[in-house]
């Protein structure tokens, strides 16, 4: 089977290494950004082009939602099956006449991180058993984690995501830049975001709450406040009414 | 020398516990909720009161912020240290002749979860050089990780945790409330949240942000809108903006 992956990002990047890693071969890495494509097929030892796209079985689209349309519009032949890894667009998206399926793995991609791609959940939608049977295949010699999902429950996957990566993160940051604020090195949270998270592996996230706000500790939540300002003191505020609401303080 | 704690709540319960299991004797756990006390008494084999405080050397109030003041009202005695825990109130707060301190550790503290007791950094703060010293010997038995703290920095340290730990838990329960919603086992997105926190010790969180904000996918962006409602919509609305101001974008 002839598999092209077409992208150049962080996810391009982290599946075409799993599948070489996992001695499944791939025909080309396609993309626009040249330079970027050929560092890929470079490291991972694969060919590569940005103008000519090869004759596949499978076509594996790895680029931004708002760019799968139109790359899927260079797909001109038929007789192919076409996946998009997108967590928020349906496989009908997909602009030819050729299969289209949904190829979702659920993880955060930064090129530069490794990651430990058996651990990471795939979800499947496929027009047909046979399209649906030949992508668990593949994603099972990556991970151990394949499901199938319909566009409506994956829409609900990748939001649940975006509050348990994305914004996590994001207060990563905002968290930095506090501590950065007052020359106070940010390794010292490092025990206590693992605490964090370990905690949810053994206790519902609701019962694990803890802080000024569950406690409605009103003195703490106004020194806050004063410490405070822009986006960070807005976060503060809807985080704090939100633990409110939800323990109905 | 005699320590007494003070308080049954989640953080006296960790702080004895670090201390029996460091060989560190404590002639008392004393507090005002009879039933927790002796719970905690009885598993960590110490004595136990909730009418009459143990003469000691130290005494340390585990208790919430808005009880710190009353409590420390209860011991009369005048040759002996006093320390707080609490993350946001100056030592000054400590009502007696006494001598006081803060000693505060950075850490998550939940009684049905066990916690590894080396690792939590332990601020100190203390009005001499001979208290300074009592109380780092006292933390060095059971963290690798003492240091000292002004109030100033200690506020900021304890701002700092309540994004990095408090608003990162409570977004946790948004989004399983998301996931049970639809029936999706919040188990899917364990790894996700694991590769969010190892990505910090690599990555700055500002490099490692991903996600349809920093993208400015605009219709991912009104598509989760849709989905949402209440809080979690507020707080899809903040912290995307916060993205976008951040990111310039």
């Amino acid at each position: 089977m002839q598999i092209v992956i077409i992208g150049s990002g962080n996810v391009a990047y982290h599946l075409a290494k799993a599948f070489v890693l996992n001695n499944i071969p791939l025909a080309q890495i396609f993309g626009r950004n040249e330079k970027e494509v050929a560092k890929i097929a470079e490291e991972l030892k694969i060919p590569h082009s940005s103008e000519h796209l090869e004759d596949a079985d499978l076509y594996i689209i790895c680029v931004s939602d708002n760019s799968v349309e139109d790359v899927s519009k260079l797909i001109s032949k038929k007789d192919c099956l076409v996946v998009h890894t997108s967590g928020s667009l349906p496989k009908e998206i997909l602009a030819g006449e050729y299969r289209k399926s949904s190829f979702y793995p659920l993880q955060t991609f930064s090129k530069s991180k490794e990651l430990d791609y058996g651990k990471i959940p795939f979800f499947i939608e496929a027009e047909n058993e046979e399209d649906k049977k030949l992508l668990f295949g593949l994603a099972s010699k990556i991970s151990k984690n394949v499901m199938e999902s319909t566009y409506e429950k994956r829409k609900y996957i990748h939001l649940t995501a975006v509050f348990a990566c994305n914004f996590v993160n994001h207060l990563f940051s905002r968290a930095k830049e506090i501590s950065d604020s007052q020359e106070i090195p940010f390794d010292y949270f490092l025990p206590l975001i693992d605490e964090t998270v370990q905690k949810i592996y053994e206790i519902e996230p609701k019962a694990a709450q803890t802080g000024p706000a569950v406690r409605n500790d009103v003195r703490v939540l106004e020194l806050h406040e004063q410490l405070l300002k822009d986006e960070s003191l807005e976060i503060y505020k809807t985080m704090n009414h939100s633990i409110k609401k939800m323990y109905e303080l």
